[in-house]
């Protein structure tokens, strides 16, 4: 496959849009720019969905799991047969993404594109299994070349499946054990960064374990040598297949002309990945979160993102994107829902 | 009325319960703390409620309305009239608040607490009039000692009433023509800033007339002599109805053992007023946002209150309330709906 076809057609929003949705916002029944950022989540729908009047009927989340190797150099709090423990709790509806999705009226799709365990014909997991779980990328690369690009396409294809399904708000989310290490990794080879400005605790270890992490991730990047313009590379040899699936779900709904809700730290890895694929795919996402994990931001600010909440989250699996849905749905409801001034009969100050 | 009979008897939160909230937490499909201020939530409500498994069956807004006499000073972008039209654009459903209110599943009460208007009996408007618009406090007091006493009971007896029909997380918002303008004075004259520290440019005025408001603050603060420590003092002679009522309401919710959302700035102030009044209100607040009027941190700071949304919002009504419903609703069913680790059989790495 060639890089066009992995990484579609994206076509950069019509920013005139912006403008045409601003009108309306400031016909509204309030002073001019009162809401703030939800006015610019209206703006930036509208230009998204390309039409004056969006809508969003339906919503899912896409929780991506995978397993990696190089959990074992001790780099997590947990052990690595949690992955798996939590795709079935996400699958009974336990977990935290199952309780904030449905708050967010968002459906929770869980794929395993990496688990290193046999989930056999689980019922409600849909089954897209690239790699029983990455190698270590401490001693050489996670995946081939042709796994990434499988990866890729995993997210690609569930963005146009759900898209034609009617869905038109996605959220990413991720789960994997070890999984902030390659993460931090992809966001030093990417930004630019040192290992150590972009390394944090993820879930919980201490100052010693985090040293080691950070020899962890300086090693796997001093023995694969990734190159930081190619997105594909970097995600083959420091990545993960969570991560390339969340590249490619941002790619595909780019394409759909979909926006995505970007979680948090590893869901913005996927995302950086594929915004160096094609830059483009920034005009389709929305940052949910500050994440607490070190490196967020400047995965963040390298793609010119914003977050929308700064709750102190660090939890993954999408539920930073789930509740930055109801912000964002809120932001389309003011600009569908709110009385005009000549509507309501109101003096307005800028006539 | 002595002062006792006013303020209520506020029982300060068990903050054992803190620690019982958050057992459960740490036993919840997570790492512990990922769920950052959700968590954080989820404890208060646990303590405020005085109860371990809280739930939240009605939620409902006040919009408190006022007219102030210093809107004549050229404080605002906006006409006086203002105030009652968008009075009728709550009741019809039209405004901000109705929108963001309906997101929340809240109900919206509107209140006539000191319009410069007669509404008659206009249906869906509570009408609970103290003052006819205050006075220009440029020139003297806003209103009397007694009329500030009333205000006061109309927001205490309201918490009373939404209390007892099964309401359990109220918001507070505002709508008044200028009322920025007493909001700052309060902000000022409570937390010991300097005028121009706390006075920005609300709705929308421009340099000019922030120093006219500035200058038109600081005339009222040295015509009236507030007492600093003494809440009602400060509500008279610089405050305003709608201020008196969401004051009021914070302290009757707090009686009551009901949280309550705070808006933006003029609903802090009326927060402050409370806090003045019995500092043991606070265990009751939470702050549901960053405010882009000056001032706004101050007063928070004032109360050791931490906002929980960002969004560059400063539209009053309770939009703000309204939108951090939505949060802490999220907090609450985290801590209700998630499996605990042994509930999905996961290996728990604090056990």
């Amino acid at each position: 496959m060639n890089m066009k076809a992995l990484i579609g057609n994206i076509r950069p929003v019509r920013t005139e849009l912006y403008k045409i949705a601003q009108q309306r916002l400031d016909n509204l029944t309030k002073p001019p720019g009162s809401l703030g950022r939800l006015e610019e989540f209206a703006r930036r729908l509208v230009a998204i969905y390309n039409t004056e009047m969006p809508e969003i009927p339906k919503k899912v989340v896409f929780t991506f799991a995978g397993d990696h190797g190089v959990a074992e150099e001790g780099v997590s709090a947990f052990p690595q047969a949690v992955t798996a423990q939590m795709v079935f709790n996400f699958i009974k509806g336990g977990a935290g993404i199952n309780v904030l999705a449905r708050h967010a009226g968002a459906d929770v799709v869980v794929i395993d594109i990496g688990v290193k365990y046999n989930f056999d014909d689980l019922k409600g997991l849909v089954a897209r299994k690239v790699v029983y779980g990455t190698k270590n990328i401490a001693l050489g690369p996670a995946m081939t070349h042709d796994e990434a690009v499988r990866c890729i396409e995993v997210g690609r294809v569930l963005a146009q499946e759900y898209a034609d399904m009617g869905y038109r708000l996605f959220g990413t989310g991720d789960m994997g054990i070890a999984n902030t290490t390659p993460s931090s990794a992809i966001a030093a080879v990417i930004t630019g960064k040192s290992v150590s400005d972009v390394t944090g605790k993820g879930t919980g270890i201490d100052e010693i374990a985090l040293s080691n992490k950070i020899r962890v991730i300086t090693k796997a990047i001093s023995v694969n040598r990734p190159d930081p313009l190619d997105g594909l590379d970097v995600l083959a040899k420091i990545g993960g297949a969570e991560i390339g699936g969340i590249a490619g779900l941002c790619l595909g709904a780019a394409e759909k002309g979909i926006p995505v809700v970007i979680d948090g730290f590893i869901s913005t890895a996927g995302a950086l990945v594929a915004y160096s694929l094609n830059p483009d795919v920034a005009d389709y996402l929305f940052a949910a979160h500050n994440s607490v994990e070190k490196g967020h931001q400047a995965m963040l600010a390298h793609m010119k993102l914003q977050p929308i909440l700064n709750l102190d989250l660090r939890l993954g699996e999408g539920t930073g994107a789930a509740l930055a849905m109801t912000i964002i749905d809120a932001g389309l409801k003011i600009y569908r829902e709110m009385a005009t001034f000549s509507e309501a009969g109101i003096s307005d100050q800028n006539k």
